[in-house]
């Protein structure tokens, strides 16, 4: 059988006018979208827009829920209790459900975003609350997130599909974590070094960490790709074609999964 | 046959530590609470915890999507594209739903709150953007509406239920609109002329305007009542009590309609 | 004596990861900026920022209070009361000064943004709030409007100075206000007709409506450009060329009013 | 020479109809008020009146800066650069400032909020953003902060007064933080210790820790009290009563500092 991947990101950050990445030129290279709910960036008007667009080039849908902090993008680490994170995952995974539902699609994934994916990588309430939102809303919901990770962990204990996720640009730590933005090494630039650790990933489930050691990563379902600069852009089409090449069909992650 | 009546009332106002309303007690003395759905007030706890005393009471639970104006309530009118109007009704009444889901209920209305219900009363491109937006959602949802509004030609155009709702303390105009909240005569202070008017607007279906004509309400399907003073709560009491001793039944309307 | 002229441009309209404009290479065609105070854009970092960029080109900085509201960039009415209106505008333009004082620069001129100004133009009761609200803080700040508006009669009856505004690239009703930016002829596209415009109203107080109607435009002080895109940043730059070499001076308006 | 001693209590706290206090009440029993600046509460129009009652009882006004989180309330941790941090308090306290000018008084203090006062109590890095920022604005704003943190710290180490506070119901831990209100013995219930407590902590400059230890608080300039609930409003009464009977005399702390 031939090997299956997903390739996502992370779409509709426009905000009202504040106009962000080129969504539509994206589009045509992934199969999995991360869409903004309005809590970091994503307004109704946004999020109408970019699902129409993910649409039109058969690209899977899925919620991406944030911190509820426009002015800092949701990168900022905001001290939630469990009830609130609950609920915060509840609203913006039911408000984005609504959209793709009007638009005859159903809601394939839920990623969370930022410094919330970040911290429910490592935090144990954290991770819980978000997966019991999403289980309460529709247990055939995808979680993204990363292998071995305490997200991935309660997603499987609360009976939820894991699409492990895999970040074609961002550097590793030797435990499987990435290397933080504020370090100048955090993301690889030589987009043939990208491309190749990514079908390495892909076919032998492992990358070699910014020490130089072999990490392994489990079996990747989805590759993660950013789409707001041009390099970016031709990067995706890159990785995209690369792994066509090496026999590995793309499509989205629920198609497999 | 018995006549049938629903009672109304917004409910989930409070806004994290702002802490608006007697949400606990106002439930039972209603059958339909109007939930805001955290554009003019109402965060994501607030909703859940709304949710949850409806349900303990077996108050039908409807979304009340409003303006996105946290500092002014949603009570000052702004200029809103169709697109915009439609897509933040759509995600509003989206995020709703998916609490409700979460607690195994389901949504029974829409009702738009403050000045997107004032404007959408007149506004035919308003009410049209909003209706569709339900429509787009749930072909079920029942729409309140004043009788013989734009909103409710529109709601009906579109092949939704609607419920006329009539103010039970609030003064008409001759034409059927609302005197305006900056007036002295507004609000009926007397409970019981309030009382009064309320049964003679379910049975006959007329009230009589501030100026001393006969208005024909229609047939009257809910009641409007509020709940945020110790005043409103004994006239929510007494208002029901009144209905149930003129051998009147109240419960939810998506019972009778 | 040499005539003198003043280019102002609308800036600092980021808002946190949001991007917008190209405040750095704007700065250097115009004498001074129109700064976002944080209700329709403008974070508090943004706005630090761009009072350093201003005061390295030697750009006079003032305020450009809007309506709050991120999601819609301020460009929609709001229905405000005048206490509103006049705490808002406090509050923004006290909050832009003491950026201004961090840098050791005063505040030179106060002027509402999108669909405030729009209104202020007009609207009698919200210009008084807008003026009264700067005259409470500064006496010495000067108000930028459309000559023969509302704003600008509201402003000199409360004793403050005035700059009267001239439109770029805006076409011109026979009334003097703007043609709206949702008609198809709302901005003059040619650049070259755009520089003769800014110059004849700059020396004979003319322009010519769209209807071909000359309009007198009086004394001009002040001439908006946008900064926005690359074309309108060579357009500021040949706009400021053209103005030297007509022999007008082109610097702050509060050194010539 | 009489001993002096300054109440502050946080005002200023409602947002638009949201309303939260009793300000007017508390007005009469404290001598510094601690103004909320938009971020977590207070819109315009609430500082505006707030500082109309402020001066109308001789109360002395301070800015109250938060985090950027009205849902919050200002209460959860964010985690933000130092530029932001410098930025956020700069922004707020101009804003607030702006209101004192036009009421014709002039800013006493800076008291951070919740969890930014929690934070900067212990934090170095956002303890200095935020004493730049008031330095910046006016090198004679007085700094509100518990003895011995780094904040008080921060603001000498700048040339700032520091004003050094005492909780008057709040428990202490033998390090001199307070005990967090997720503990059950965070708050003093009785209100005889409560008063008793602040005398001792006002003439002998020491108070019992919840574990019973002696703690040194130093010379205490003023003391915190709550305002939110009838009985906060009677031991604001209380105390003031019996400071004044001890002999201490109750004042705005700039005229003793």
């Amino acid at each position: 059988m031939k090997r299956k991947i997903d390739i996502n990101c992370d779409l509709g950050e426009s905000y009202g006018e504040f106009k962000i990445g080129n969504d539509e030129k994206i589009m045509s290279h992934i199969t999995s979208a991360n869409i903004a709910c309005g809590f970091h960036a994503g307004d109704p008007t946004t999020i109408a827009r970019t699902i129409d667009i993910a649409k039109k080039h058969g690209v899977a849908v899925g919620a991406h829920p944030g911190y509820p902090d426009i002015m800092g993008f949701g990168r900022r680490e905001m001290q939630l209790t469990s009830e609130e994170a609950k609920n915060y995952t509840l609203y913006q995974v039911s408000a984005l459900r609504g959209f793709a539902q009007a638009a005859s699609l159903s809601l394939q994934h839920v990623k969370p975003h930022g410094a919330l994916y970040n911290m429910a990588v490592k935090d144990e309430k954290l991770s819980k609350a978000i997966v019991e939102a999403i289980k309460a809303l529709d247990t055939g919901l995808i979680v993204f997130a990363p292998p071995n990770s305490t997200l991935s962990e309660a997603a499987a204990k609360n009976g939820l599909r894991v699409a492990h996720e895999f970040f074609a640009d961002r550097a590793y730590n030797p435990n499987g974590s990435l290397i933080s933005r504020k370090q100048s090494n955090a993301i690889i630039q030589d987009p043939k070094k990208v491309v190749e650790r990514v079908v390495k990933a892909v076919e032998d489930g492992t990358v070699v960490a910014a020490n130089g050691e072999v990490l392994d990563v489990g079996k990747v379902h989805t590759i993660c790709v950013h789409g707001d600069t041009p390099t970016a852009l031709e990067l995706a089409e890159t990785i995209k074609k690369r792994l066509v090449r090496a026999g590995i069909e793309v499509k989205p992650v629920s198609s497999f999964i």
